[in-house]
């Protein structure tokens, strides 16, 4: 054969195993020494192929993908620098445990390490924070080329795909000439076939833990992000009788059955608070799913509480238990443990935290009602959305605020976030890769700051469609900075963490061809909300004053609390 | 003493440490678990002092000032992704040996790996690009912790600053509280005192090498990228009578003394294309410093004729020879082999290289009055550039026309280029960072996807004043890429590689109130660039055609090749 057409084996063998293995999506980053792949990605037919000039914003759409299909996406970028930008988005999806395919294209090895350009080292480029790297050999005539990398690409998605899922990365050399025959087909080597294990715990266990379930009154169901499903949730929640304390990234807020709504505690970040009722609700035995959740109220009840029995289920060996609370860390899937038992009857226990919930969801209402600030406006974002569109959240401020304001709902809405390292970078391409996979109406929750910071997201609109509100709550800054104790020191804090920019992205929108709102009441917001959707991105921005967040916050937390101390006052 | 104190004592004896090793300025990016460090520096008198809130954009920025001085500069973040958006920057870093203090805050051992908020595995996060990475201990109480913490910073910053230079990186954990006392000062241990000694030959190899040098006609003497001075060059360069093939980088086409002005070939890019002219010119000894140059003709060149002696000053193992036709390493610094000889006459082989030089000088001035081409409007930027100003050239084709267009002169002009790695990312920071480090008035030639690639390295214009003229040449997309064998593609060609994003920069311009001009003609363009500079920062959008570009340039190198085969036919 001549290099042309091995070269052209290679790289079709590549995308033929890769579709085989059921990837659907390819996130390509245009560079030259990548070209044999991305033309032959590009010729197959039945991907679903997405194009971002900013290789760090294309890792993050490519997540954003990843993350709501929970199928692992391609994303190729070309050799040098433009693979290290992909590194902040591996570290989110190694820790958020999103299963990427990462293929970066290389300079063959006798350009490697001798000043050649665009070289660096890529071999294990992103160290600890993928689950398997692998560097390939040159496309090569002879006849162990195909079936060896048809066997690395095959386990490089099935690791990938295996749980906990997460990041691999290939990395694959070409020498010059870099173009391969358009024309040419056959991919000669056979792909193999894949079951997926589950794991599933010992009947011992299950006989345990169900004898667990049936006999304990004061037990708590804590549900964190990063389920691979919640179908089958509510059916066993039903039975145990157990209050569902629900992160809001479990969406376990969301299509709640009418039936369990009360089984759902929303309001958790409000009433475990300084406050008596806390001291009434120590559970005897908590179950938790998926990670850590993101309330710190919550946090400090656990670890103040110290349960005697605190189940984590957590398919990794790297279980999440940072307040080392944990008594029994059950390494399998979750929903394995979403078993029928004895159906329960409502506690006392359940009755005293869907009380504190009522009282607290009432005061949140009302603030609604009154205040104007960050808090009350996400709430009011909240209200607005309608069955059947997805919410993500940024990290900082928004996802706090999902936090205490999103309310249980039987509507179908999936709330998303950056949970697995909270890093306010690549919020706006995760955001949008989530649009591409589900087609759904996409809202984005944002502060100033983040949406600036990968602002070059937006670069994937000028490619294909997309459907997304974006809401930039704006207080000029770093406002979650505001709630730290270093913001008590003076002199130097405004210019350290405050940061106002006192940029107007008014203009990001005209670049982008976006609709345009600004809003600086609660009335408007409501108006602008409700007014159509007439491209494919908005952009509103809300105007909010990071000081009076911090003080009406705190009003509002003093108000629940002074209610809840006069029920469960000792 | 309580835990603020010796955390107080840490942070100062870290600061303290850092400026008496000689570090200037510190580039900071806005997080929590960095506030020791960030606050202990802001307090700390004497540090330029910077801000950005991008960290990838920091990163860059900081490189860009370190790349100007010459000295480590300190790059602080806070813990999680932040720390690896600094990795694109670090990488550059390393390939380009540049100095770098990189300083990641992280969270303390208890809440590593488990699942803890912003807490990613940071130990040796850099891999294999930073020349010394350490995990420093947590901030106790005890009598070593001082001493140990002084001497590593100080071996981080000697390893930083020792040749080859380049990138290191300090971990430091910290644990809530995170507040210092702002009034405490004394760091209690005596900071260590330092001298980094040269690399320098034997006296043996300068006998042969001084010998080399005097006996032979036919030598070459080709200057590359990141030499740590020129001082002293041209007095050497005056005795060798070879000719002097100066990559732009090497900032040896800029204050030429008037009387060497004959030995510096600048157009060699042009001159070593298809034909006879090579066969005539080549050497018998080379002697390259720097890293290797921008040119592929130069290159190919050399590869072609393979000098009997071909010498690589270079002072890292990592010697930069992609083409296996270096004959001799010689393992020192630069200057050391700036050595008087006696003094030589001009050669015909040196006037040959002359004389080729002027031909191609003549057709390039021809070309630049009558075409209107990005390689003519690149020339014209060049020609307006007064004495004392700074030139960087983003990678692609800026670099490559500044390469093939950039003429000697006596002038005071020192150019810039990230040619570590060659990539497109980060380039306006860079740019702004060698504008910070320099205080001289900055020009920065860049293309359309590199400068939408860093839009964030503008965000430092808004803390601190600036003093840069950006000139985009913008064709809409990839221009680089229609230069190459893939362009011949054409289904998939323009969606891969092209990538046209039809975004208007006039946008950015006003979100960033820079001074903003459109220009779609040379004469226009030189009535922009002889208007006043009103604005911190001034982007001036040069309108140009990919098609259009290539074909001029074919044309030109056509021209050049025809007259220098009528002199040098065999």
């Amino acid at each position: 054969m001549n290099n042309s057409a091995y070269l052209t084996s290679y790289v079709n063998q590549f995308v033929e195993t890769v579709k085989q293995a059921g990837v659907e999506d390819v996130v390509i980053c245009p560079g030259s020494r990548s070209t044999p792949l991305a033309y032959a990605f590009a010729k197959s037919e039945g991907f679903h192929f997405y194009r971002q000039i900013d290789e760090r914003s294309a890792a993050f759409f490519a997540l954003g993908i990843a993350k709501a299909k929970k199928l692992p996406v391609v994303l190729l970028c070309t050799s040098g620098t433009a693979a290290a930008n992909f590194f902040p988005a591996i570290v989110e999806a190694y820790y958020a445990r999103v299963p990427l395919l990462v293929i970066t294209a290389d300079r063959p090895h006798e350009l490697r390490e001798v000043g050649a350009p665009q070289a660096i080292d890529q071999v294990h480029l992103f160290g600890k924070h993928v689950k398997w790297s692998v560097d390939f050999p040159i496309p090569e005539d002879n006849d162990e080329s195909l079936p060896f990398i048809e066997r690395h690409i095959h386990r490089a998605i099935t690791t990938a795909k295996a749980l906990p899922m997460g990041p691999v990365h290939i990395n694959v050399p070409f020498r010059e000439p870099l173009l391969i025959n358009m024309e040419q087909q056959h991919p000669v080597v056979q792909v193999s076939q894949t079951e997926m294990g589950q794991l599933v715990p010992s009947v011992e266990f299950i006989g345990w833990y169900k004898d667990l379930l049936q006999t304990n009154e004061k037990g708590l169901i804590i549900v964190g992000d990063s389920l691979p499903t919640t179908a089958g949730f509510w059916e066993f929640a039903r039975e145990v009788q157990w209050p569902i304390l629900a992160d809001p990234l479990s969406n376990l807020r969301c299509s709640v059955p009418e039936d369990c709504l009360p089984l759902c505690i929303d309001q958790y970040d409000a009433i475990l608070k300084e406050n008596a009722f806390k001291d009434f609700v120590v559970p005897d035995v908590v179950v938790r799913f998926g990670a850590q959740p993101v309330s710190k109220p919550l946090t400090q009840f656990l670890k103040a509480c110290k349960p005697t029995v605190f189940i984590a289920v957590d398919e990794s060996p790297i279980f999440r238990d940072s307040l080392h609370i944990v008594t029994h860390h059950i390494q399998v899937g979750a929903t394995s443990l979403w078993i029928p038992i004895e159906e329960k009857q409502s506690s006392s226990y359940l009755e005293n935290w869907t009380k504190a919930n009522d009282i607290a969801t009432k005061h949140v209402q009302a603030y609604m009602e009154v205040e104007e600030d960050e808090g009350a406006l996400a709430a009011t974002l909240f209200e607005t959305l309608s069955n059947g569109v997805d919410l993500f959240a940024s990290s900082s401020m928004p996802i706090r605020d999902v936090d205490t304001f999103y309310n249980k709902t039987t509507k179908d809405i999936q709330i998303y976030a950056n949970r697995g390292t909270n890093g306010i970078d690549g919020v706006v391409s995760t955001a949008l890769g989530v649009q591409a996979a589900t087609k759904r109406p996409g809202y984005l929750l944002i502060g100033d700051l983040a949406f600036l910071h990968d602002v070059n997201g937006l670069i994937v609109s000028r490619f294909q469609q997309t459907d997304l509100t974006i809401v930039i709550m704006n207080n000029d800054g770093g406002g979650i900075f505001s709630y730290l104790p270093q913001s008590s020191e003076t002199t130097y804090f405004e210019h350290l963490f405050g940061t106002p920019t006192g940029l107007e992205f008014s203009h990001i929108a005209a670049m982008y061809d976006a609709q345009y709102d600004t809003v600086h009441s609660k009335e408007q917001f409501v108006r602008v909300l409700n007014q159509q959707k007439m491209k494919d991105v908005r952009i509103i921005e809300v105007f909010t004053n990071r000081q009076v967040n911090t003080e009406t916050h705190r009003k509002l937390w003093t108000a629940i609390s002074e209610e809840l101390d006069l029920i469960w006052k000792v």
